[in-house]
């Protein structure tokens, strides 16, 4: 292979700007033939229900059985997978269960009502989503850290049934994930993937009950179908690939930031790894590191990849300026990694999590920080926000007017109503006007 | 015509709850010729910029202009259009605005922390986002009401440029959209619209600034292309026929109830209302009612046809069981026509805005009660919220280890990353244990 080149650029370079258009360029397109696929599957289950899920699965995953209730997993079939966890594994994830719950306590909202002067009362009610489906990828990217991720907010939204779903082809089954599965209170699990699980949950078949919401990473199918049953139940966002921006002043131990690179790009070939940097001496150090550590990593032919094709080393004036391209690129991770974090924070518009200071190492918010993992990527933290308690609460406006604010806003609401010619909607509320 | 005949179905009849999921049935489909359209606009669009918006924009608009700049209209006439208004009008539009105003303050989110004992610092920075693109649709359905409660939100929230698009086809403008525009302070608008303006604000152009997250109804053009653009822009929900569901203890003028039906079934031929009530005889007494009145009202092709072909006259067994009914419709507007609506709010789970009381006519939240009339439609309420200031803020998670805590935390996220084969994760959290 030849030699490892990792992009560099300048932000006084006059097409700066265009340069990172460039870098950032990401779509996901789901191509004709995949949408096709994923159609016929969604509508096959749709019409047949269990049936359609059994062939499919049979199919897909190589397992044969008659009934969908067979690949059902018992409650004691989870519990035995956390059981069975060396004791090391068991209390790790026991801890950072306890943080994640901790942290999404306070996220979760309250309803609110006020009353006026006249006795009227407006407010917000906040309820939980009924049920909850979480699809979970097999193979590789089966990760128990994510189950914790996706269950836990719902259960402290007060989500009554977590629905889980995660293929395992051959037969092969994740005991972490199973474990994980348990400790994050999943209700019920049931081993089918791909857009045939997407369609259960969302539709429901015999032995599937249809969800409200379907949350969880998955593979192009999965992310195609869940764009397609997006109205028929909730959806989160569909994630593109994992990003990092570490912003350093040049002070943080090299080898530190190279491994805090490489940990976003072992993650996956379109990962992008990216430094921003005033000091032009610390990319070079960097990348020393990089070119050093490089060839210890068990992952070393997918970071390579990684950094070849996606990472930056973006040479900047000074940390202001770093901010600004941090805004411009809107990161699903920021690292802080500089002397004073927290005076660069006011300048943060756009990030997923940001991670303060050179102890704060982006695998710490992977795991047990307390904060989610599943964040907003490819710039969409301009517009989305990490996934949390609020994705599985909803509000319902509060209205009740007494007899006299009725009798006044009804004035109101009748001549904007004419306004619009829209006069049900103003003999509707003259009804309530006092004589 | 024949004789108008409004459904009518008992909670008593075994088959129920098939009969209520066909009632309920409703799915919007983008055929593969609007799908086609709209992808072509969007192409040409993102590729061409100002140029193609003007083409599609003389070409569906009748406009006749060499730049899209002539299309924008001038902060001096939004102004006029708001000094021009009728005395009345302006009044109506000012008091629905500061209670809009008013309502949206006490949804707006702030950015928390909290410090743990070994200094590690936790929260969550909440952000607006910077730029709105609103749609306003032109026609029949552009409504003033609705550019306050789209635009009122996003400037509670902090939002710096609002950018609204309103087809004006045949050169036509609302005077009382303009109005309502300047008054909830959107900072520019141009004068296109369909799917070319949804791409301009998805992509930007030359003319038309790139935004963030575009919201306000449309055509099935507008939805579709709105669709097409979510990930490279937030939306809104894709709104379907409004609905109304009046539960009623029979013990409210039937006239009132009639009318309130009337003021949803006007929207739109598809519009549904619905009345679920324990009274036999006020059922009959709603009908009468709607016969009675239908005949007086301006838009009594629309309502009847509506009525025809959605409505629905429910009788249950008791109150208890109308709640049931209406949690499983999860109506857009749910109307508690009875003696104590506060002792049957615990048992609504699912609704996007609730009229609590005789006198909370449906019509007066959709103008000036506060809270948002931009409501989940078709079932949605099981998973989404009214449009609210938290659409237009977005969160970041805070993590700040101190030395000790990401000495600890590194060694519980070692355990986990090494469990999923994350070496890189592994020993970027290592590095910060504590030797």
């Amino acid at each position: 292979m030849s030699e490892l080149v990792i992009k560099r650029f300048d932000s006084t370079q006059a097409d700066f700007s265009e340069q990172m258009d460039q870098l950032l360029a990401w779509e996901a397109v789901s191509d004709d033939k995949v949408n096709q696929i994923v159609n016929e599957i969604l509508k096959r289950v749709r019409a047949e229900g269990d049936s359609a899920v059994v062939e499919y699965t049979n199919r897909f995953d190589g397992t044969s059985v008659d009934h969908l209730a067979e690949l059902e997993m018992s409650a004691e079939r989870l519990q035995a997978a956390l059981d069975g966890l060396p004791a090391d594994q068991r209390k790790a994830l026991e801890i950072a269960a306890q943080r994640v719950q901790a942290y999404h306590e306070r996220q979760k909202g309250e309803s609110w009502q006020y009353t006026e002067a006249d006795g009227t009362m407006l407010g917000q009610k906040v309820t939980p989503v009924d049920r909850v489906g979480l699809y979970v990828p097999g193979g590789k990217a089966a990760y128990p850290s994510s189950v914790l991720m996706n269950a836990m907010p719902a259960k402290v939204a007060g989500v009554k049934e977590i629905i889980m779903v995660v293929p395992t082809p051959g037969g092969v089954v994740n005991e972490l994930v199973l474990a994980a599965a348990c400790l994050a209170g999943v209700d019920r699990v049931f081993c089918v993937g791909g857009a045939q699980a997407v369609a259960a949950l969302a539709y429901g078949t015999e032995t599937i009950p249809q969800v409200d919401k379907i949350v969880g990473p998955g593979n192009i199918f999965v992310a195609t179908a869940k764009r397609a049953v997006f109205g028929a139940v909730g959806i989160d966002m569909i994630a593109g690939p994992s990003e990092i921006l570490v912003v350093c002043d040049g002070k943080t131990n090299p080898d530190w930031v190279a491994m805090d690179l490489f940990s976003q790009a072992e993650h996956d070939e379109d990962a992008q790894p990216i430094l921003v940097t005033p000091d032009a001496d610390f990319i070079n150090a960097v990348e020393q590191s990089i070119h050093k550590l490089l060839p210890t990593m068990e992952r070393k032919e997918i970071i390579e990849i990684s950094l070849r094709l996606r990472a930056a080393l973006i040479k900047v004036k000074d940390l202001d300026e770093a901010m600004e391209v941090a805004n411009r690129i809107a990161p699903e991770h920021l690292e802080l990694s500089v002397e004073d974090p927290e005076s660069l924070l006011p300048k943060v518009r756009h990030a997923g999590a940001i991670f303060m200071g050179r102890y704060t190492a982006e695998a710490l918010g992977d795991y047990c920080a307390g904060p989610n993992h599943v964040l907003p990527t490819s710039g969409t933290a301009r517009f989305s926000s990490p996934l949390g308690v609020y994705d599985f609460q909803k509000r319902s406006s509060l209205i009740m007017f007494s007899e006299e604010g009725a009798s006044v806003m009804g004035k109101v609401a009748s001549v904007l109503a004419r306004g619009e010619s829209l006069t049900a909607h103003a003999r509707s509320a003259e009804y309530r006007i006092k004589e």
